[in-house]
């Protein structure tokens, strides 16, 4: 499906800082073909494109004072099917792919170690995808999707315990649940046309028989609908706009419509 | 300088479980020079080499069960030569290398953004690779070195307030600070034949005046001295032994000696 | 000197539940004299006033549901005086009133041994009342006061590291450093004339030199225009006003002025 | 049921400190009667006896240095018998006793609030003692006594998380759980025969059906068996010796068995 997006950061930068934007599409041959991108940052002192981890996406750095202005805007068609979890298997340890292998371990907003022994008890008879599906289930029925009640240092232990929060913090606890399943498991930013009100959205990659699965723990969207951006850890790693130094929102818009 | 390096890891294994051992000198050609090598892990279920991230080191994945008795032992010559860091320039944000970018951001053990105040308000006059050199010496000057005060859960923040750990604790709060500071800065484990009681090491590595130097914030170390094993955001990444479910400590032994 | 207090608290309360208030300007002899005090909750379902610990104040228990419209106004003289907090002694432990121990506790949102490294690194070699005012002009140094940085999850720690926050923060900050020098620390509610924008206020108590000293680490207020409401280990003591479920903000407003 | 205690307390004392000292077993008419009691704490330079929180037993205070070498001795029959939790009520807020209400706060290792949700969903529907009872069978289905898996720093929510500990985090955990469902509760440290390893023993107190009932989570001692020694927010206000200073542990010993 075809899919297009409009995206405005509108900043106030009282001293000149760089920072850096997650916000384009990524070129995914196979999963998602980006048929149309523009990215419009003004005239900043600085302009780098660089590419970003696993080779999904780009990242950008800005440098610039005053007056952060960037717009994009790009129509994307995606290729990804859902495919049910269920009959999957989990991957043994020792046949994983050596990139994977790092989205095993602990990150910052994902102590995942601290989950294990829930993770065991609540779900330890189950095996394979149906497990990673058991948990995605789990916070669909024990949480609450609730603005204002995380920050951006909420980890996913405290989104545990709170059993509310946002898009973020739902990745999040899928993650470090399935990490604590010794499943590799990361963050994915990305758009979605039915997320309300329409944002920036994160959701949860589980990898799960050989292939990574896109998992949106609220229920928002499917990965059918799901443009990815960036990939990463954990929120740390994939923010839509990094500001290095202090950065004052003025407008932040996001679009995103059937093409 | 040539060292000989042998390694004994017992552990008893009430489950047949998954094992992952970052035990080896890497080869890192100009750095440092692997002359022999030997790893003897048993006769395995499961035994798995791979690729360890930024092309620094090799894992090992072992699966098994009843007792692993793994010994390892190896000639490695260190070519690195000790550079001051003072004379060291940052590197603008939008020059770092895409590969190194990721050391910017927080991670599990090392959350450095909650030392920005401290960091701004302690080193925020001191440019380049002098406010590195100053935070390793505020380190030196303020912590003290006491085992038995730190565990495999305490963070950065807790040894930056605990003003003491051992050789882990001291770099993840090198590297929070320098982080904190817009360095990208990573964990590196490895060998030193002046660590008392010999054992398992761990460093940080900044990078500043365009690449990675190794600095031992407890002292006990210089950069010539210094065998890689593997590096990582913290010691998530780079635990000699990680263990995917029950291990009973029965020996370790760390011998590092010149050859 | 004599004070004006009036304070409106709207909440609206989805479903009936208790809400604890604690309001009123404390009646202490010798410190502060309530000349006329009025409270008005409407007619909530159950009203208890109780005594609240340490002899100060009182606390209102009111079970109402639909809306909380909570009026309080008093006219109160302070003859509190400021005192210089140099010339005062520690009290050696096993003098302290038994009543007054419980203060070098940790609490909540003070966990005053983490900070017991920092305070002997910064404040050891100054002995007596001279401490807390080091300490009282380190936070006025160092701190930034910021509304919105902080929210009622925050703790001392929290605050030592950012270096900001409101006056709770300020208050949790200095009782957290005094009780790692082992001085009695506690967390007081009050009202004062100049706090801007006017609202409830927080401050800090230490025991030094045989009794109480009320200090406003934000240098807002001085202790003769301190009126005190109530005093606890920290803030999870002294709410103004404490749901025991949901309550959601109306309006809520304090003006303090001479009288 | 009569009791013979005895205990031994032996610490090194590189420098002159203060040490308080919680051990003897509380003067209780009603709930136990202390028969015959001798504490001997050798010749410290200061020695003072105060009275200790809500009229449960004493606190000793002690300055010494070189060597602290405490025994203690007592014979103690309990009174207190085993009420079952089901039939009583919950006291409705604002019938609380004055005192118990502070017992309704987060403290430093019971930071209830955090598991209200969990309260909620677990334990909602039920009311009452049974809701209490709940709790306790829960925590005795999920959790492993594992000595040496926590420490001094380990919170409610830790152990929560973990679902292991000794006594004291088997009765933080409780305590919170309690608070979380807005029933006061405290922690009692006591001596108990049964303990194994003898050891000073820890276990929580709720305030349910108008009165305090003694509960100890390990499952290890009943009411009728505690000797209670003090009674407190959490371990932060009980701990049988505390050193305002650097103690070392030389020996320490506890006997507990039927006179």
């Amino acid at each position: 499906m075809k899919f297009q997006i409009s995206v405005l950061l509108d900043y106030r930068l009282p001293q000149p800082i760089y920072l850096m934007l997650q916000v384009e599409a990524a070129a995914l041959p196979g999963e998602q073909h980006v048929a149309r991108s523009r990215l419009d940052a003004g005239t900043p002192e600085h302009f780098a494109r660089i590419a970003a981890p696993d080779g999904i996406g780009e990242r950008i750095w800005v440098r610039c004072g005053g007056r952060l202005q960037a717009r994009y805007s790009a129509i994307v068609e995606v290729e990804r099917r859902d495919r049910p979890l269920e009959p999957l298997a989990q991957v043994p340890l020792h046949r994983l792919p050596p990139g994977v292998v790092q989205y095993l371990n602990e990150s910052r907003y994902c102590p995942s170690n601290q989950l294990v022994p829930f993770v065991e008890a609540e779900f330890g008879h189950i095996a394979g995808g149906a497990k990673i599906a058991a948990m995605r289930d789990w916070i669909a029925r024990s949480f609450t999707y609730a603005a204002g009640t995380s920050d951006t240092g909420t980890t996913a232990i405290d989104s545990f315990l709170a059993r509310r929060g946002v898009c973020r913090d739902y990745a999040h606890v899928l993650v470090a649940l399935a990490r604590a399943a010794d499943f590799p498991a990361r963050v994915v930013s990305a758009y979605a046309p039915l997320v309300e009100p329409q944002d920036f959205h994160a959701v949860a990659e589980v990898f799960v028989g050989g292939d990574w699965h896109l998992i949106d723990p609220t229920g928002m969207a499917c990965a059918k609908d799901l443009i990815k951006v960036a990939a990463g850890r954990d929120a740390a790693d994939i923010s839509f706009l990094t500001a290095y130094g202090e950065a004052q929102l003025v407008d932040q818009r996001v679009s995103v419509k059937p093409a």
